[in-house]
């Protein structure tokens, strides 16, 4: 059993690397949004011509970027949505709802501060993790059976 | 043709007083969670017991919640979601997620200053509006085919 | 909003009446199982003809009383899954599990005892209930907002 | 062609093992929740932190292993579901419920006393055997067209 | 709980007329295909213009009907589909394996002769029945509870 | 049985009040887009504010066009797509092709001059149709079963 | 791109052997019911136990067989429904019924005497072929463009 | 992650084998219709037999066309249809709209004078280009994050 496991929300830290690093051992297949900010931000206009006005600008970027997060959250198993401490973080919340309504299995990656505004998302959630290392550890459990210690 | 809206997100202010009262000519079916804060958030300790800890406190309100919402969702034909201009507001951006891959027809109601953060949210919107009133015109022309002015 | 729920489970005490007499003032639209055991067991062989194998007698039966349960679980926002004290009671588990394929939002409702041994069933609702009283209380809320006391 | 094969319920036999020997000369892919009775009950508690309240220990371990769960019921193209002598088993007849909602093709594996009791099950089944070997001659009929004896 | 009923398959006897008549004190709304046998054959030459090719008249009439059969077969609850002693009746046939992907309740209706030939669908349908007084008693069983006699 | 039927494409002739006034007796809901030819252009503008550049001043319009759009073609049983003698008209294949993918039952209606050019959509249609009298006539006969002369 | 192609209806020709040798330079995966007349009528009770009823001897085999129907029509991207000269051939037509509720392209093959007992399920195809010669044409044609001649 | 890119539209000009030329090193899979313009027009009878009536010829050929259209709009990640300076293109709205009722990621590419014809097919897209360079680019950026330049 292969896992497709997609790693959505936030872009700070290297959590996405700790799993990945973590469950190398594993059969799961991560995918990603792209990581990097300032792409993000402008491959709209990049690729498909520039905007004077910046809603048009964020615009055709988040486009461009849906072709990839669609294409990660239809095919995964698992979504893994991690908030970090700061910035709204819509997207996060977003692509949680969007794979609660596809029926895909959610674990949330949050800090504890953060537990009361998340309750929502949580209640959709199969797990409810504050560490990188538990959500490696839930993958292995459900591929293999094995816990830790 | 009866449209059924539902109302997602802020609760701290009148905007679905404003869009109700602006459409009541017209063939709208509203819905909406529960508006209460105090009565939304206690909802399931107050019916199915109470909970020594916080998280399962926020966890069975939201499950409860989560029945009126779901609903709510599912038999809309157009979600309007709306951002105040404080908090997190991960619900909103969850109920947008989730009805956008119910392919709902989506209309987010934001102040100006959230465009940047709302950007995905806003690549799954139909109309993106700042004020109530263009909630209502929107609604008006769906149905009617008029303008305003 | 009017709400569709399906009663499902235990026919051996008067739960259904007391959830309906308590909802009576509510915009709810209740349907249930043919609850009267004789005529569930026996309605098989009664319109389509004996058999003289016990396996195809419950058969015929199981499979005319499906047509009337697959209309209630298609049909309902809400599925009420009542476990009694007794019995083996594997329809109402995997009338559970047909719910939560389809995404409705599940009730559960049994004695404190069975908690360990429906763990999976519960995993899947969003509210699990002891009494019907607080089914009615959930009904009551989801509906109007208003909480008990 | 590859068959699919989830091996739902009971984990006090050793009927999963003599169906997959049965089967190893045979194009099939074998998923079963993990079999570990008490990796199974503790998984959530082990990796997601230790809870006081019964409830909440069985509500972890349950949305963790539903993982897994969810994940080889929904790639399963044939779902067999063994009943027990003994316990309540209500996930095996909850998986049930749910592979049939999904329009899997249901195998029921049950000793003859539960008959009655298996009846709403059974109807949704295209086949109700005995014993592992019935399992491995149909798995062996539906790839191979080879019949025993 | 309204029911509606599909009533597939021969057109030569008034199987019909004696379910409706039958039922007409229940809560069923019955639709059918168009059932005069000239018009069936002509429609859509008669609207869309004339055909040289007995294919294509044949053609454009089936595809004009289809409209009506699709809208009577999504709308339903239940489809009985009826097998007449004579012709090939493959449209009724068609109908039941149409339906049965859908997820409907399928009721068989045929004389004993036809019991080998239909086996396959047969297993499709949760009865089967000989006479069109049986398909009543069924509907008035899945509506009220009561059992003839 | 009522039939809601969408009447997409050309707004240039009045083909739509032929249809709906030839079947004023029969049990038809007719819908359509907003048939205002500059409000249909400006709409997005006019009430979300203006946009310098002509793309968005259009895209503004279009997303809030889809709105109607959308809701029409998904509570549509008939969809009825009409392609006049001049211009583009590619929201009208376009509507057709949305209306095939949902497994609607499509008329097209168009001068046979376009025959070739429209294959791939007639391809997809279950009537083809020249006159909008011929539309009323099939709506007559799936309604009723009455043929014309 | 490999196409899936499922083979149903008759069993007492040759034409399957005919399209899979006509196909062997092309990249399409071939799936068939089981074509042994006996095996296919006898499965059920072969394996599960002797039925002394005819009805519930055919229904356990028609219940086994449709594990491997179901498999091989919902992995199909083309389903041919073969009719020959004789017999009811009622599981081809329901074969057919099903494919076209599921969207796929169905390729009909059939003598031109049954042209006009076959217009409903002709009205399902994207194909109508008399030889099995043509339907290795339109399986070239699909994946590679070449044409006959 | 592999990408399925199906590309649809114009057949006249080269911007498919720009397209696949620049993706070259990149993890796609691409498919096509048929773009011989004759075969295309021709394979239906050239297969199925001579028709007298072009409606006829030309029907044939699309639903053949169709098996393969059908077959690489349902598999593909992303389309991109293609409008070109001259013809009606109706199917290529076509495949946009069906690929927009199924929730594709669609790439539109016209040349600017077509933007106000086409603004209710770019409501639907999640980017429009006006080079095939641009969509080689996305391409790029989806797989691997890298922008141009």
């Amino acid at each position: 059993m292969t896992l497709n496991v997609y790693l959505s929300g936030e872009i700070h830290s290297d959590w996405r690397e700790q799993i990945i690093e973590g469950a190398k051992d594993l059969d799961v297949s991560f995918h990603s949004p792209v990581t990097d900010h300032d792409s993000s931000d402008d491959c709209g206009v990049a690729i498909l011509g520039q905007e004077d006005n910046k809603y048009w600008h964020d615009h055709k970027g988040a486009m461009v970027n849906a072709i990839r997060t669609r294409k990660g959250l239809a095919d995964a198993d698992v979504v893994v949505v991690r908030f970090g401490e700061k910035y709204k973080q819509w997207n996060a919340a977003f692509d949680a709802g969007y794979a609660a309504a596809l029926g895909k299995s959610i674990i949330v990656l949050n800090p504890p501060a953060h537990q009361h505004a998340l309750k929502e998302v949580h209640a959709a959630a199969l797990a409810v993790a504050e560490e990188p290392s538990q959500v490696v550890e839930i993958l292995r459990y459900v591929l293999t059976g094995s816990l830790p210690g």
